[in-house]
């Protein structure tokens, strides 16, 4: 390791951040452990950690060269992500393509029905009151976030959106929906932080629609690390393959 | 009457639309008739017609005076308005001064916390999906409004929201938050529907902070109607007291 690993600043459902001797960079490290329904579902999937951060990491490094900004500095190895240290704003960002899961459960669209221009939705990343969704005018009662910081994670998010799914359909995978958190670096920019996995996004194999992410978990279905081990499979170049010793 | 009432158009929880012999025009009925969570809860309270339509009719009065558009054309007699026909927007426009209700259950906001400046939310009215809480995003792909429509509603209802903060203010009474809903007039004007009474605000004596609205029905406590006609009482004058025989 390039970074020595310090104490542990926060613990996620599915992440720790550690210190390291750069007061600017943390260590993220990804755990196996997989949970549903705002916590109630809770399982533990032998290298998911190491799934997910490999995944994660192609996706920044993709979306930094096209001028994305990110918390993304390498993975150290598998598991491990060198990262910027992130002051995290509390909203999950939503962006949808395709209509599925919540969305059609509360509102009147349709299973599977096309979303263009992408429906983007923030929620409140707050257990105690589980994650409500919000409008922009709660938001800045809140003091979340300003008017125009909502306005720029929209734009970025949208760009996000297109980079990725031009991506990921050049390799047979749809992406329905995704999850992004994001966050002010020490100049006070906006920036991409948390992970872009299989546990935040939906992914469909282009050609037979299979489920390849977490809603597989959700559902009790089987598979479920096949799964992510198959869209790693497609997004990695073979780099990728033997930097990691992955055989797939 | 000038107007002769027609077949029954639409029925709602609490009023009931009626055609006239001009097609433009329409006469909404005020019923007795008082729900609440969800329509589960239900009643009917002898003369509550009668007075949310002389208070609605007050509020349109005003409205109009300082230049907004609503539908309003007279009370033909107390419970009877006659109105122009709108093409209603299914959403519930609700404006917020002061923390209350199910803003403090689902965020995190204090109980009466001032909200300056006021906090706009946009439900869709739809009983099958229990009326849900929007973003503009959504409601842009549901088709229920365009941003510029949904920009000029939020424009409309602060002026309607200043108008009536003062007026009440004035004669004593609080402001904290209430529920509006908007149609297209025969011109393609965003004009201001529905009605404005204790059946959709709330409303609290600026001295005593007494709840007079129907929150009291929502708790299960006594004295509703001497709400609603305390408020008739406070905000109508000796003229419109005399023209509609009210001794309060």
């Amino acid at each position: 390791m390039n970074s020595k690993i310090g104490d542990l600043i926060y613990a996620g459902k599915a992440k720790d951040v550690y210190e390291t001797d750069n007061p600017t960079q943390v260590i993220v490290k990804f755990r196996d452990d997989i949970t549903a329904g705002d916590g109630i579902k809770s399982e533990s999937l032998v290298k998911k950690g190491f799934y997910n951060s490999v995944i994660s990491s192609k996706f920044f490094e993709v979306l930094e060269k096209s001028g994305i900004k990110t918390q993304y500095i390498e993975l150290i190895k598998p598991g491990y992500m060198l990262c910027k240290k992130l002051d995290m704003i509390p909203l999950e960002v939503i962006t949808r393509n395709i209509a599925a899961g919540s969305l059609i459960k509360k509102f009147p669209f349709t299973d599977k029905q096309e979303l263009n221009p992408p429906v983007i939705q923030m929620d409140y990343k707050n257990d105690e009151y589980h994650d409500p969704m919000l409008n922009d005018s709660i938001t800045i009662a809140l003091g979340l976030a300003t008017q125009q910081e909502l306005d720029g994670i929209r734009d970025i998010t949208l760009k996000i959106n297109a980079i990725l799914k031009d991506f990921l359909l050049e390799r047979d995978i749809l992406f329905p929906d995704f999850k992004i958190e994001y966050g002010f670096d020490s100049q006070g920019n906006i920036v991409l932080g948390d992970e872009i996995s299989p546990d935040t996004c939906r992914f469909w194999d282009s050609k037979t629609w299979e489920v390849l992410d977490k809603d597989l978990f959700r559902k009790g279905e089987s598979g479920v690390m096949d799964a992510y081990m198959k869209v790693a499979s497609m997004i990695l170049s073979n780099e990728d393959k033997e930097k990691w010793n992955i055989n797939l």
